[in-house]
């Protein structure tokens, strides 16, 4: 079997952190195969690094391990914590960067047992001396040996869209490097309004925009400086702008209110 | 036989865009191992992302697949292709991104057997759902698996340099991270006219500045502040200022025109 | 035993010849590992990539080579070398970027054997054409084939921190990406101190600033907006505020002297 751990931090990538994070597991175990989703977060923002530990998803292989750190905590009684859901383990810190999973959690321990960690643990750096290990320590020892189990983990949560009648009321969540603008509003959200209204047209609005006309199939269905909305590879309804950058181009961000309305087709 | 695939895409690495294509990849294969090309080519900038490709050369084992996404038209009709050249395959939308290639063109198919690739396509992550899956298959599946033929490959240019009498006419193409200059004179260029003009030294004209006379054998045979010329590492004529960005000090971009003229020695 | 190469550049990821790098060791060697330490070194800052390779320490697996390439004076006299620590090997030009290894050198060779080499060498990117090749074959050819003997390493160095009777006189001398300062002044430097000052409590003064009493344990035993002291993941002085750039909210800079003194405990 592949050992695969990924790596998600705001560590960035001017500093040897990373590196020496990599270091340390393939001195425990040298097979270890990486792949880092990024290490870009902005410094201290756990819901940013949750919501791209959500892209991850089911494209990785079973038995993958998620390495996550951001960690405004460090050297703080929150806990360090290994979870497991269906296909994958997760391990970082218990504030809430655990909160969009591929799935739901099957089980969760606090790291605890300082056998399997690094000799010394210092008081500003656990991806080194706590998580690393206890990553590359996965594919060989039972996750129960790490330590007692975790009754509560931290949650976040972003804001539920509302529906009401033919309208749902969402917002927008996360805006990737092309400046395109993630929504809360999914695709199983709009069909399941299109069948209550299965004679309507849907019409989307963002804040101060004009209304977007339906939802294209792809980005070129929309003429060049014009908004579109479309419902993108996460299953969500995404607002852009071709070739363009929908966020600067439209002054549009995270938190802003969308609003999709089905309207009786013409 | 290793299995390389390498990756260049304007994908950014603050989302988990690339991790995710990894992940598919190491689903099909857990083989792989992954050389990131890069992932920093301008949103949309086809041209730019086939200059870095072209930066592969022979510099790779034999095999290698080179997988490429820079897609502003995902989505729409321009076909997703496989093309083989002599040492490598190449992975990607036909759209001209594989318009500087190692060596020419042996075969080409578009990407047609939806088999063997991701079972839902979305419609705005082809690199996840179309280009990584094909590419991860390349190593097991004989390209004529993956469809029909592709007669018509896109192809970019660059403006070829000029030559009249004793003068090149060429521009800048092509500006790295330390503001190096590269143009589209080759040192083929340079020789062809050097052996016809025997006894000849040569000038080096950029737009608006004072001209350079003679070519360097290493950067630092200039003056720090000075600009100066070289045969890069790529072959291609170059202008550099040494310790410092040559684009900034001397407000040369791609497009500038630059003049080589042979004149008689002193 | 696995092949594991480390990477500190200064070519940034936007161009692809840290791609090209590891295509030229993969077709020397197909089972070399790589880890990325940075590739960010601000361009020819020879003493910030020393500094970064400085972070690596023990945490790597024995036989690991690093390969460091930050060469202002590339294609001049400055010799490419082969330095053995007790753990390591490290590979790239003698200009002062192997100033801060994990431990005293033990023995190095010039390169200079061109058959272990690129079959060209460029005047401008020995990355690709020296010291990738020789950090390839190093998993398979005694370092003395290499070439003869480096008796004369260059070497740079940081000053140290200067202390009279109960206070120390240090600097800053790195930022890193959470605008977290590291200084010369190290655990020891505070323990000696300490051991003389039994009954001393310890105050931290940086330039302009007020006084910080005390050396936290964690970087949150601070109040937010204010400027703490902590013993970091180096054992050296930090100076730090909690969810913040202290570089930034204070304008602290390598270079800035700090001072610690031990008071008598009140």
């Amino acid at each position: 079997m592949s050992k695969i751990v990924t790596l998600t931090t705001d560590f960035g990538l001017s500093d040897p952190w990373v590196g020496v994070m990599k270091g340390v597991m393939l001195s425990i175990d040298p097979e270890i195969t990486f792949v880092d989703i990024s290490h870009s977060i902005p410094p201290q923002n756990v819901l940013k690094g949750a919501l791209c530990l959500g892209g991850i998803k089911n494209f990785f292989p079973e038995g993958a391990v998620h390495l996550a750190v951001v960690d405004p905590g460090v050297g703080t009684t929150r806990e360090p914590v290994i979870i497991k859901t269906k296909r994958y383990f997760y391990v970082g810190p218990n504030n809430g960067l655990f909160s969009f999973l591929d799935s739901p959690v099957e089980k969760a321990v606090k790291i605890a047992n300082m056998g399997l960690l690094q000799p010394q643990i210092s008081a500003t750096f656990h991806g080194r001396d706590i998580f690393a290990p206890a990553a590359a320590r996965l594919f060989s020892t039972p996750m129960k040996e790490f330590g007692p189990a975790e009754e509560r983990l931290e949650k976040l949560s972003l804001p539920e869209p509302s529906i009401k009648e033919n309208v749902i009321e969402g917002e927008i969540t996360y805006v990737d490097r092309f400046g395109n603008l993630f929504t809360n509003i999914t695709a199983e959200n709009l069909r399941d309004l299109h069948a209550r209204f299965p004679n309507s047209r849907l019409e989307v609005k963002p804040p101060g925009g004009k209304t977007i006309s339906g939802v294209s199939y792809y980005y070129h269905s929309v003429e060049s400086g014009e908004l579109g909305a479309i419902v993108n590879s996460l299953h969500l309804l995404e607002l852009f702008t071709p070739n363009g950058s929908a966020g600067e181009c439209f002054g549009l961000k995270p938190g802003d209110a969308v609003t999709v309305r089905f309207v009786p087709a013409k």
